[in-house]
């Protein structure tokens, strides 16, 4: 297994051995590229900055929902580390390659395509996809490049350096609908000069275990985990979209910028209207966004007229493009969550962002022509498309606006802060951000007690598992006690389960000391202080966890 | 002496005794009350913020030159503590009515004056001064107030709460030239609703010092040190403009945003054809920006036709509107200038600002059209001019532009970072952002040898400097050997000049532990990594003073 090393001044690929006596992988091979050849100071936009693709340790085996792709860099929206993952079937196809990550440096000003095959990998220029969105781009790509390639590419928000702006993979189907969608690494990317990873894993193989049999079971082991979890069938049926009556019902869904905790019009945006609108307009549910999945989340949503629109309308886009807005209408919703996939924009971070223009008079909340118009702002890269592409912290800089939901310059997700305390310190103090994935805490939500030690365990077991490349969702069902087996039988090692918590806390430490060398000191580890004193209706709880409590986080 | 404490939501005005056993005057006492009162969490916008105005240790008394007026609060551009300090007459007229400073909280809807007399103070409804631009809101302030009022108000840009955004003061001749400019805390005023503070001191009395003739002694001598000084004669007769040629001359004169460190066409903007145009259309020399004032730097400029255009044109205004902008037209630059007065602009932060424009293709160097549109775009408010008055490092993020010349988003001044290198390591250490009066070093400019030393020096007689509100220019011919028996009798102390450095040291302590507390760690205190690798012409200069003396800074 090799890491690639793409220099885009000299415009070469190196092949170099990975690093030997080190299990790198996902986000602790985004955080070993980034403190290892990386400078924590530069801009994130600058030539020395680094731009990182590294498949999970698991990728590239039969481990089942194993080939999450981490993408990584130094986060426009957070000035800190930044590691995003994402589906589709470029990580497996890369580690199929025998390649354990990519690092892309330096920068060069025709935009180039990194073409990947079996025989090695070449820098090409980019020529006609420049500028495209990115569903006609992939079909342009495919034209160019055959059917088969899977295609990793930032969107016109990227080539615009809009610091909300994502690297987009194309799903099973060939569709650029997911996302390594926070911190706004499709500008990291684009600032490159790079527009697009083209894979093409013709002739690749399937990772072969150190220890076969071992393997086999320890990954049924998994599957069967996976199958009979607690929430497996319902993603699988619903979608995510299964939590909006959950989050709302608790006064955790973000209403009108995050004033309320309860959509009064919920249902005209749940799973059973949902379902609803699926299924009247020929759409689907069970699909998996990765090959080998077994939960199969991901549904197809078309619009009015039974045309596809978009095959990952998640919770996090209906709550932060819809109740946050004060917007009921999932065609709508739906809609713009297309439009972001094609210009490359993180709906959780549009959804903070066109939130707080009510503050300024800009946005009434149920106006949906008017937040549609402020994504064309972004398309046509006018003034105002550049503020809101910029992303919540910026946009309330622009506008005098003093009541951001944002921790480190990245926006908060859609299960309420206040009314989601575990949640909450999670947002807090991961050196991600305000990232729901970085270890959420799904119980006692309305409790100050323990959230410290809830969100550090979950901070732990989240930082491993994102080194694995498996989904999230096989963290609601599998334990560690059942991932560690796998990895152990596939690269030959004896790790008990405290190595890999020892594993996860190390990843942490090092994004802590990145964030710290990069100027983001322990203070920043705080929510908003409005939360602290503005109660969120219907449960008019406040963000009270005692500062000890979020300040044990890394007591470890 | 006691302190006001200005309760915005309650509109109340309260007088409390100063606090005792302690010394506390301008940056000292800006820094006491954000970190007694204050949190350093809050958003500088916020109700909780504070917004504190802070006259020096010496202020009200005969000694020269004492009238600097802190203005301090929570730096929308830095996220840190700051201090900005100004002209004018307001900080002896305060400190005669007994005021030692005012500290706002709160918040209001409807804008409100403050009225300070021997009476008292009371709030007042703003009325029609709102939307006004400084000159005109002064004239009419007058109209209310009477005559003889000194006014510190907040134009424009703070009234949009725009980050790049200053506090004026107004002049002996009653003019708002006069601006704590940096840091952005016009807009802090304006998000109290505090648009004016007018000052009658009708029945103020001169402060007596404890030891009356100790204090004339010591005044003396400090009148004398500056009579003789260095640079008094220059700065009289000339002002600030005088830099332009030895600035120029050693390569450390911004031009063209920063890539180059010297002017082809200096001698248009420089000291000569100042004088030749200031004597041509009727100004004049030898103005005190503040009553009490013996080096009197400030020069009137007139336009074309002989109408007053500025009283303030400095060095850094010519430097950053002027060779950084490749605009060589001294006409231009005033009138520039006179805007940022009249909007209540940084001009040190927009030169930074459309200078950068160029990396986006939106500024051609040496185009005054365009440099004035900008400015027109920020008095309209366009989507433009948010982005602008929003400071550098925002318009950077705006524009995808990953050369940004400022250090905790605070624009670099008009003493090249590279090619004055002791100066550059307090543009990166200072608590208070890039700013030159945070601690200058004027010896050895391109040597990278005992930069650190001579800047934490530096910093910290400037530190203490800021707390007794004597001017900068003072700091050139009186050491603190003269300046701490002024404190000794005003206040019937023993200080000695260690006790009086310690107390710089506490400064710079407080305010570094407020940043931290903000989340602005050790690693910001960083120039641009540029700064490093790319050579200044025409000394061809790069940033390497070594790392350790750069950390070194808080050793003490």
């Amino acid at each position: 297994m090799s890491i690639f090393r793409v220099d885009m001044s000299q415009k070469t690929v190196m092949s170099e051995a990975e690093p030997k006596g080190k299990i790198l992988g996902g986000r602790a091979l985004v955080d070993y590229l980034l403190i290892e050849y990386g400078t924590p100071t530069v801009h994130p936009l600058s030539q020395e900055s680094l731009f990182i693709v590294a498949p999970g340790l698991l990728a590239g085996t039969g481990a089942p929902q194993s080939g999450r792709l981490s993408i990584g860099g130094k986060s426009p929206l957070t000035g800190g580390i930044r590691e995003a993952n994402v589906g589709g079937a470029a990580a497996h196809k890369l580690s199929r390659l025998g390649i354990t990550g990519i690092m892309v440096e330096g920068r060069c000003k025709d935009w180039q395509i990194l073409k990947i095959e079996a025989q090695g990998a070449i820098l090409e220029s980019a020529g006609d996809i420049v500028g495209l969105t990115n569903y006609p781009a992939c079909d342009k790509l495919r034209e160019r490049y055959g059917d088969k390639v899977d295609i990793i590419l930032t969107g016109p928000a990227g080539e615009m350096r809009l610091a909300n702006s994502t690297v987009a993979v194309t799903d099973p189907d060939g569709r650029p609908c997911r996302h390594a969608a926070r911190g706004g690494l499709g500008a990291v990317m684009a600032a490159k000069g790079l527009k697009a990873i083209v894979i093409d894993d013709t002739g690749g193989k399937v990772r072969k275990p150190i220890e076969g049999e071992a393997f086999k079971v320890a990954a049924k082991a998994v599957t069967d985990a996976i199958k009979s979890g607690p929430a497996t069938n319902a993603l699988h049926t619903l979608g995510t979209v299964m939590w909006v009556d959950s989050d709302n019902g608790r006064g955790s869904l973000p209403t009108n910028n995050h004033h309320l905790g309860s959509f009064e019009k919920h249902e005209n945006i749940n799973a059973t209207k949902f379902t609803e609108l699926v299924k009247a307009r020929g759409g689907s549910f069970g699909h998996g966004c990765l090959p080998g999945c077994i939960v199969q989340c991901s549904t197809v949503f078309n619009d009015q007229s039974g045309k596809f629109l978009t095959a990952a309308l998640e919770y996090e886009t209906i709550g932060m493009l819809g109740s946050n807005l004060g917007i009921d209408d999932l065609d709508a919703i739906a809609r713009m969550d297309r439009k972001c996939d094609e210009l490359g924009i993180d709906t959780i971070e549009l959804g903070n962002t066109i939130g707080i223009l009510n503050d300024a008079g800009l946005f009434e909340f149920g106006d949906v022509k008017k937040a549609e118009s402020y994504l064309e702002e972004i398309e046509q890269g006018t003034a105002m498309g550049r503020i809101l592409g910029s992303g919540v912290a910026v946009t309330a800089k622009a506008f005098g606006i003093d009541r951001v939901p944002a921790v480190k310059g990245l926006g908060i997700p859609a299960h309420a802060a206040r009314s989601s305390k575990g949640w909450a310190v999670t947002y807090a103090t991961s050196p991600q951000g305000a990232d729901h994935t970085a270890g959420g805490v799904a119980v006692e939500h309305l409790s100050a007690e323990g959230q410290g030690d809830r969100s550090r365990i979950s901070q732990i077991r989240m930082a491993a598992f994102d080194a694995t490349g498996l989904c999230l969702f096989t963290f609601l069902s599998a334990a560690s006690n059942l991932i560690v087996p796998m990895i152990n039988a596939l690269h030959g090692m004896k790790w008990s389960e405290e190595d890999y918590l020892e594993f996860g806390k190390d990843i942490l430490r090092q994004e802590r000391d990145f964030n710290l060398k990069a100027g983001i000191g322990p203070g920043a580890d705080r929510l908003p202080d409005w939360m602290m004193r503005e109660p969120l209706p219907p449960t008019n709880a406040v963000f009270d966890v005692p500062q000890e409590d979020v300040d044990s986080i890394f007591n470890f």
